[in-house]
């Protein structure tokens, strides 16, 4: 099997370490705006030949596009415009309702199946792609009904190969589901770097004294703005929706602390520990 | 040596461990409140003995005060009280001010050395106690020159045994401080889940859908009531600073979706990114 991935970052080459780490046989194309990723992830092995788009894509039967979602946004369309009836376009995005409409009425839609690889970590590039970054995980697959029967089925073996197992969700609830579950999770940490940066300037103190629990919050803080503001943009609305609930949550504390309603306090941090029965 | 440890739960326990495996010659006897705690302690070898304060206290060389930061505001004048001129007594609290005006006038001030070892779990009780906690960990060491001398050494040698480095804030500065790289994060993590759960009310999709990023973030929300409700009660007027300036960094992303102002976005992130260089 020939695999073509269209940006070659932490999720696009931790897919090519798992697929060649997985015994199956496969050759890998990178193909991506930077020749500088290209040579990283030559030299790295993660892929076994660059080549541009144009020469690339006819050659693989899977292509995984794996571009910050505004590329994927200008991408998707050209791919589809290139591919044929036996080659399967994946994407690993973020955000899917944009990007589906926008290739609603393409001729050769069915090529193409909307899939979310619920894995990351905090870094990015091809120095950041790593060996079973997949492995247990769940991966999303998105409005199904429109793509073709037998290119689901090639999705499904490329992602069963980096072990994950599958849901399926329809492109509207998998952006609502993540606003709560993943975007907003990046926007509190940002906030929170930006709070301890704004306050604490004496930039010493704080690796002195932050404890493995601030690190912990603040991690997906160090995520890259050109991956993730492309992702704010693209679920803008439902963003929206969970950070107002989530400031109106911490103002709530606030008007706690001002009134000293310290049993208060304790009955919703109680309730913030049901987040226990949920993750483990 | 033998020390008493008031409060056994996940510091005063893996305090505990710490001393043990280290080598030291060392007695520990356990104090609480909870019966219940104590058998565990018992049980898991944390501690040889258990005694009520009474019987226990004259018997120690050193006190470890580790319960929640309200019973340390009752315990530690009974504490002083009772102490003699060779006994040493010691906190591990996260918060300071408060504590230390109670006792500035106590005749025994001098054999109290408040301690902050910057460490711990979102886990609490005797069963939470690990190994190797404080292990290359910061201790703080507040207003030690209300401290004598000796006091202050053998509260070195304790955190160093377990494996801490030091270094020295006035009450003031350490609850502010604290604020900012500890109890934040703990309500900001604490309105998270809080969001999470009143926003998705289907918990099965948050448990498949939740990648270990959410995790991360939420991780401290699962911290007990019990032991910070009193933090942010005696660390009020500090942390309502902090919260107000971290609303303050949400709102500003909330201002900059609703005008969709992804450039000024982009550039908040690039600085929250800043936060990598202080955080290994």
């Amino acid at each position: 099997m020939t695999v073509g991935i269209i940006g070659i970052g932490l999720i696009g080459g931790s897919l090519a370490i798992s697929l060649k780490e997985s015994g199956m046989e496969v050759r890998v194309i990178g193909m991506d705006a930077s020749q500088e990723n290209l040579d990283k992830a030559v030299r790295r092995r993660l892929i076994d030949e660059d080549a541009p788009l144009e020469t690339g894509v006819p050659r693989c039967d899977v292509l995984v596009l794996a571009t910050p979602m505004d590329a994927m946004l200008d991408l998707l369309p050209r791919l589809l415009d290139m591919v044929g009836p036996q080659q399967t376009i994946l994407d690993v995005g973020s955000t899917k309702e944009t990007l589906l409409t926008g290739v609603k009425h393409h001729p050769r839609r069915g090529r193409f199946v909307a899939c979310h690889p619920m894995a990351g970590t905090e870094f990015s590039g091809p120095e950041a792609a790593v060996p079973n970054l997949f492995s247990g995980k769940t991966c999303v697959l998105v409005d199904t009904q429109d793509s073709d029967a037998d290119a689901v089925d090639v999705a499904k073996r490329v992602f069963a190969t980096a072990g994950m197992t599958f849901t399926h969700l329809d492109s509207r609830a998998h952006d609502l589901h993540c606003a709560y579950v993943s975007h907003i999770s990046h926007i509190a940490s940002f906030a929170l770097a930006l709070t301890v940066l704004e306050k604490e300037k004496d930039e010493q103190r704080i690796f002195e004294l932050a404890s493995s629990g601030f690190g912990s919050t603040v991690r997906l803080a160090k995520s890259s703005p050109d991956m993730w503001v492309p992702i704010f943009r693209q679920n803008r609305d439902h963003v929206l929706d969970v950070l107002d609930e989530h400031i109106e949550q911490l103002s709530r504390f606030r008007t706690q602390l001002i009134k000293r309603d310290f049993d208060g306090f304790h009955e919703r941090i109680r309730h913030a520990n049901q987040i226990t029965k949920i993750l483990t």
